[in-house]
């Protein structure tokens, strides 16, 4: 990540090499100007063999360099460059990390002077804090950090070193985030949880008084809502991502390099484990716990506690529609048919 | 709700069951610093007991103080004080918005000097509106009503006695909320409702002329959506609580304190009763109608017409992800399935 | 869409045929103050008959002037006026624009004072910009484009004639609509996709570097996100329609005239065809591809390729809780009830 050149220079293979390794196959003066998929590149574009099932569109490519395992080598068209690198899917997520910070520098630093800061807050000198962005009392706001426009930062929260807030996020008082996370805009991190107690037929608030605690290296993706805790507080762990749309409820634990994909819903005070992955639109009911390294596949609804690691899925298939409503309608007698086939299996073999 | 210590003061039991009733057990001067569950409580925390099943955490719990039916008093352990009431949960509620108003006494109230009002506005001199509020035409805002910053208010809308409506809402043009309501950052109150008239395969917008109707007692969550009405309103009766990402569309009713947990969308012009609940992710079709008290369960959804009291539940079963595979091919052939078993009753018992 | 009178001036039916033309049945001078459904409306209220199965609406209507095919003329109330025209509920569609198209007329255009305007920006003088909102460097705004109050266009910007953004959206850097569109409150363009390399446990950050590229006549929903591409662009042509809360991940393509009910999510990388519905919460999984007029049914998941045109549907269907375990429970075992069956099969006609 060193040694980048301006943001304005063209960038030649040998400064992506001397910034992020790698062995280089060819002309380490040639000129790149954008990372395209094998498909859409030309002469000019860098791109990158993720899976050996993608070899005939490295074939056919017409990149001016690719991004290859040693053994892909032999398969690169004559007259592109190449560099060797063993997982090139990783060079890849780096390169592009690489080429937008060498954009980045030149972007300004320091408080927009729209911007409303309350009183005794702690803003580092290397942060960025945008137009009309609203500072509570008594935030500490890290270095490298990025606030964007229009967003709040209530009090006695802590944004932690190059932590990137978009535009347009709520970001609740007393709510904490650790170092090197990224938050999307209309992000809602710390609205109350939805906590009622019944009385005479009608619901009586519980004020929320817990707060959200998230770790480093955590993304929150777009219009995503984390609510704060109850009592406790909810957690995020470090490395957790969360795409757009995600419901997170109060008083949930997620554990360390779980991932989810967008629309997931978590229900209140579930406890899910580190290195899960959640498939978009997946459902998680209140109240249980899910271990390490479980999968669930889109779509699917978690009705009690998974502790075994593995793939869990529950979705109706698809079909054209006059064959699902014969399913469908057959599915609710379900049950009768089990009983049904019974009775036969003892008429038959008493 | 009277007689609340100040907010720098330590609170003692005493302040309590003063603000609140109960029957003390134990030293009233003892000082109360959070609230705290049973398991997380220390010396200077009051927690409680909701449910009889968790007695074993009361008998073990560090609390100074915990809420309890009387049945239970007998199991508080020694040294801890105890507040007897017949819904501890309730009291809990109670509590919570006890010790938060007193916090929220020292809050400013006034129009922040940076929002942008319109022309002919009433705003009660109790009322807040923070930064960068813009408050459009002829709007009505009532007393110790609060607006969040960054938040919209479109002309001639109205906003109730003591509902606040925190950052980044957008309270569209001619809305109406009653009193003491509640709308979390990034909800959407007002949008257009999605009317499209079909003609030769594009779709003619329809203007939505309607507004959005809302009772007093009102909660709505974060990022949550209620689309104006196409011509009649959209209407939510009293106590109708809302989570966060709900999807309300067009000309929706609901009825008085039904709750809707996250992520549930309800397509346009169904009718929902009152006192209803629906669990995470459930999706109400259109044009139909629910009854009262009708419980869905998460995830479950609703196609045709429920009109009898009850729960209510469709999902499909999560399975591990080779025995779900199984089964959802075979599902696809269950009505087959039926016929073939009804041609092998016939034979065996003609 | 001409001879619009004043919006302060009464509307007669005149001046209706006039601008949208049929063939009116009545006094041509009867004053028109709202549109209303055919309940509710009364003598100064415009309705219309869309479906022939309302016409005993029809017939108990009190509107004022009801809009009909020839064939219905018969049954119009005594003392209603009627416009007869081929399609009304089309005619009732462009009836709803040129009704706020008269209110609109005495809005205010320009950049509001408190906007913070970027460099090198072309915004063309019948725009209107709103209060705080945050133009980027080299933004581009056509002719008559409406940007709400607290919008942020990012740097490098498109935003073409007579496209209306509502308050408080994101609309990314480098991002482009066309003509006429609608973006709604708290809808997202361009916030990252969600891309990550899994490298030793943990998640490296892909950056996004496509945008998003919207063509004419295209709606986006209140809350609703669209994801920038990761190395093209994620695209939607013209004349799609997105409701509220839908997630369109990194690299999506849909074809025109498209529409999508609300909560929808679509995965990376789907490429969607033409003329498609997709009715609320459809799930489309990444990397599939969805033919031209193939319409998947509210709630239903698409786990592969569709390409053939039709209807789809796959979804749980509700029961009374106490069925729905049963048969939840069966459908477990389903596959081993299919070897039984089959067994038995074999038994009876070996």
């Amino acid at each position: 990540m060193t040694m980048t050149p301006g943001a304005t220079a063209p960038v030649r293979l040998a400064d992506i090499v001397s910034g992020l390794g790698g062995e280089l196959h060819g002309d380490d003066q040639r000129v790149i100007t954008r990372i395209a998929s094998l498909e859409s590149a030309d002469e000019t574009s860098l791109s990158f063999l993720a899976q050996a099932r993608f070899k005939p569109l490295l074939q056919a490519t017409r990149a001016g360099c690719v991004l290859v395992r040693a053994d892909m080598l032999p398969l690169v068209p004559e007259g592109a460059s190449a560099i060797v690198t063993p997982d090139p899917y990783l060079y890849y997520a780096r390169l592009t990390r690489w080429w937008l910070a060498r954009k980045r520098q030149s972007d300004a630093v320091g408080v927009h002077g729209s911007a409303v800061i309350g009183q005794g807050v702690v803003i580092h000198p290397t942060a960025t804090v945008g137009a009309f962005a609203v500072i509570g009392d008594r935030v500490v706001i890290g270095e490298h950090v990025v606030i964007g426009s229009h967003t709040e930062v209530g009090s006695d929260a802590v944004v932690g070193s190059a932590t990137r807030i978009a535009s347009r996020v709520a970001f609740g008082h007393d709510c904490r985030i650790g170092a090197r996370g990224t938050i999307h805009s209309g992000a809602v991190i710390g609205a109350d949880g939805f906590g009622f107690a019944p009385f005479e037929g009608r619901w009586e608030k519980i004020e929320q008084l817990g707060t959200v605690v998230i770790g480093d290296d955590v993304d929150v993706g777009a219009n995503t809502c984390i609510d704060r805790g109850a009592l406790d507080d909810t957690v995020l762990s470090d490395g957790v991502k969360l795409d757009n749309l995600i419901q997170i409820a109060h008083n949930v634990r997620i554990g360390a390099n779980t991932a989810m994909a967008g629309c997931v819903g978590v229900a209140g005070s579930a406890r899910i484990g580190a290195g899960c992955t959640f498939g978009g639109a997946a459902m998680i009911l209140g109240h249980l716990e899910i271990g390490d390294n479980v999968h669930i596949s889109a779509a699917s609804v978690v009705m009690s506690s998974i502790l075994k690691p593995g793939q869990y899925s529950g979705v109706f298939p698809i079909d054209d529609n006059g064959s699902w409503e014969k399913n469908a309608a057959t599915l609710r007698q379900l049950h009768t048919l089990r009983t049904r086939l019974r009775a036969l299996e003892k008429k038959i073999t008493p």
